[in-house]
């Protein structure tokens, strides 16, 4: 059994990652912190846990952290970059879900994270947590800094159009639709159901910190810097990520995408290729790993334009970390992930 | 390996009862049925269902049916009376999520559903499927009419009540809140998102089929007719119940009714008795086979309130289905049943 | 034109009397008071106003709201009791939409709010606003502390059977159900769309604060205090109130009570008694002033079950002290109140 | 008053008709018609009605029709063409909601909507409804094809930007959010609120529609043939469209588009242009007539981002046809449209 320590784990991706860590097979949650929630049992606070885990929430420890095989920070950005450098000098694997460990460019992190990095050498070592990008460096890694949400629906949408240099690098555009738990379980006015269900909005437009977390990504996939326009917006619903992805084909007539997205991700358990003319529903994916994907050609004309769906909180965020730890620890790929979407 | 068919395969007890039983240890389902979608595959119906489960969609036949161990039938009321004896002839046990073999006087049921029954002896033999209450007539039963989604949580919150005579049995009143799951998945103008999201309204309430069902049993807990008002709601959510339970103490200061119901449910392992002045959500539930109870007694007096929630298409149905049929083929009670509701 | 100020303008019943006065033909917002907002434009926080009313919010200064003819106060419970004496002493009329006024026993209040009223001569002089049981009274009232949401509908769904005495006034049940607007607009984790979405529960089973406020109310209709179980739910919608009030006729064969509630409510504009067997759905009065009521008797037998829905905003909140103040300023009872509800 | 007749009164744009025009102090509803609902009161179908409207549903009888100075075609496409002939011949003006009089090449129309054209000619000489592009024809017009919901929200979009000529004609991507009223009020499984709420989904990429008459529109601000990406996505919320429109700026350190959008729509009461950095929620527009625009020039960079934001039953359709009578019988152009937005 791998032991587990999870940090922060009263917002959404803490939840979630008790959720599918007290059904996995191989792993087992020992510690899991809260300095709000001190002494509160788990269950308490989330009552879908009720007779599935019988821990409660303990002051951040070094210690008791360190006697884990790996910690997964399922808190804000600067949180794990504040903890880290111990854990790891003491052998311990880390697993980051927030935003410290996935920008190389420190420069550009501290800019858009408006903070210092305090362990700027740890970033650069830190290897990017998207398993279909990544798997290798991951089984190695002793810090992984986990894909964010959009970035994940992104860029495994363009993925196999960029990684064969069949598009216009410079012109893509990232239309993103998320529901409210991307926004985290902190109280906040615009969040409450009142405001934001039966509404749609985009926000962000000017720039939002994925940004260049979805640059960097697509651009090591281009072998050069792309242009990208990445607009998010805010949907009426608690789960899921719909990312529908515009780009220019460089030769309308070239290979035939639909057999070209299958044949890429053909080995991937957690990529789902749909059929030719699909539309992937968030709804088919609540709940589960998976990232189900479509490509068209509309009209037959230039314009390519790939449909990514995933659930923000699973394959964008908690299970993805899970995927993550099963490769680390030589697990199967799929141990604890298997869960079908629930649906309807 | 158990192996399973399953008539009617596409509403919404249907996809479920695939949900929870692609992912069951020790059952198999080997047959699935639709006559409209014959040849379907079942995955390209409903998506969440890729990559889980490889069947297609046939036209019902006995022989095919027949070799299975067990048939459910998640089908509306009149099919499984239609097919039941043949198989249960054939030996093959029969487990209804319909409500063909639920009512024992079957005057009462063809006045309700507005049918003529065609088996009544074996509505006589049928075992009513409410493991809680009859977990030993299970076992042994060969056909089984499962219980409804409400009478499920109603006769739950009700029992530690009812079986120790604590209340005045004459004056229930349970007031039911449904997700609209519960209409089914025809085309219906009524449940369109349209019109039935950001709404609520009572249905049913001069009659409801469920009420015959409920007072047989809750009579049957109370050694007598009982007298029952019962008001269905229609709740803009996909899934959940929530029954919302009045009856009148015969002694106010009687029993603790926390510390009774506690010890009631104690081995039950899908029955939760939360802590006292406690109140169940449904999204506690969501896509887990557990059923909530808290039990209040407001300002002391003689009126006493459970609330209990299920999931409806869980423990409302196609949950309770496989519980059933656990403990037919004396596997756990709980297999194949321990998914942790999904929250948010 | 009637001059109008509003100390509080911020929560959701401030922005709904701000929506139905803009339009109100013969009133005009003339102050509008924010402590935390001060100097942001009302159309910046609220852009449905955008175009429809050119006010900034200022600090609550007595000097200005004496100009005003009459002052709501859209505020939380305590506010109204500090400034409503100078108003009042000053000339001004004064409509509370909070509960400093309701209560006639200042002991039960101050129990319920955990508060000691300041001025218990001004609450024993104010005038209960819910105009179909007071409007005379209401007419001649310098101070009225209008009726809450949960009473309003509950008051007026039981008021027919109780005025004329046809039920057991010592086991009456009011099951209510209330969109999330009625938790108000602060930032509150409970109420985040991701939580309280896809999600039904009761609250407050074992004392709501509205409980002696519908006693009070109902006590008067019956002559005597009656005994009332208040089991309130939050439904996963922005508006409506659905009232389910369950009695005991004392003669089960007596006066139709269709044709006793359409007399009853004959002439009033904002009650509407539907035809027998109906069930109204609060869509049908979103955004509206009008209550929707239905009378049931199932099976024939002695319990009556009356159905009631409102707006929790208008007929619960705003609308109902605009009703008020048309009655207090002679103006048309429905001057500003004959929205069409929205629907779908 | 104008003398309104309504055919097909029954789905979703034929009820908001009613709403709004039942408030209109200028124009009366005269007839409604509806072959399936004959002599159904209009307000027992749509009990929101009940009190503001006392029709009844009547088979379509051209006599009755050519009584009326207006008659409103709220159907399908297809039903327009059959009668407007006949009406216009008798003087009647027609209002067409429907897609039969949008589309000047017929060929295409065909092509795209499976039908022939029964009168083209008639096509040729009808004015497409778009207020604030066509007022002066409308004026005149006999004849008028009301512009689709997302078409108004994509071309009143892109209109600053097309017509002063600051954009690359040839690649503009309109990615558009509608919420399920679009869908119309037909019974359709994937409608029900089990099915399309809490997911989101892309659809009719390959091609959908309303793309020949955004292209028509667009191509005749542009001045020559646009190249249009167009994607329309299904939104969890009952009323609502978003668009998400990208271009390319010719030069990018150009005019001031703020300053260029605030003064292209300062006269138009419909559209509203917010304050630079806004994000348009559609509930801000719920139930209005209003168009709200932001737009954005994410990082300084060419691509420029316009957001807009209808109500798909007002402006998107029903209102619309109302701001399009108010200027066909010389009225302000507002009567009747002046609602504020419901929010919350």
């Amino acid at each position: 059994m791998v032991k587990v320590g999870i940090v922060g784990g009263t917002g959404y991706t803490g939840v979630e990652l008790l959720r599918l860590l007290s059904r996995h097979p191989q792993a087992q949650v020992e510690v899991i912190t809260s300095r709000s929630e001190e002494g509160v049992k788990v269950a308490d606070m989330f009552p879908n846990l009720r007779g599935h885990l019988d821990l409660a929430f303990t002051v951040p420890d070094v210690d008791r952290l360190a006697a884990c095989d790996v910690v997964f920070f399922a808190t804000p950005h600067g949180v794990a970059m504040s903890m880290a450098p111990e854990l790891i000098e003491r052998g311990v694997r880390v697993v980051d879900l927030g935003a410290d460990f996935r920008i190389k460019d420190i420069e550009l992190w501290e800019k858009w994270y408006n903070l210092e990095h305090t362990c700027p050498e740890l970033a650069q070592q830190a290897v990017y947590g998207l398993p279909e990008v990544n798997r290798d460096a991951i089984r190695e890694g002793q810090l992984i800094g986990c894909a964010g949400c959009y970035p994940t629906a992104v860029q495994l949408g363009y993925r196999p159009l960029l990684e064969n240099g069949l598009v216009d690098h410079r012109r893509l555009i990232a239309d993103c639709k998320s529901g409210v738990t991307g926004a985290g379980r902190g109280a906040n006015v615009a969040m409450l159901q009142a405001e934001s269900s039966e509404s749609v909005k985009a926000y962000g437009v000017p720039g939002h910190r994925h940004l260049p977390e979805i640059r960097q990504g697509l651009s090591g996939m281009a072998g050069r810097p792309v242009g990208l326009t990445f607009a998010p917006h805010l949907m009426p619903m608690i789960r899921g990520i719909h990312a529908t992805l515009y780009s220019i084909l460089k030769d309308p007539v070239g290979p035939d995408l639909q057999t070209l997205f299958e044949e890429f991700y053909r080995d991937e358990p957690f990529v789902d290729v749909m059929p030719a003319g699909s539309h992937p529903e968030t709804r088919s994916v609540k709940g589960s790993n998976m990232c189900r994907i479509s490509v068209h050609q509309p009209q037959g004309e230039d314009t390519v334009v790939v449909l990514s769906a995933i659930d923000n909180l699973v394959k964008g965020a908690s299970g993805q970390a899970i995927q993550v730890m099963n490769i680390m620890f030589d697990l199967p790929e799929t141990a604890g992930l298997e869960q079908v979407a629930l649906m309807p």
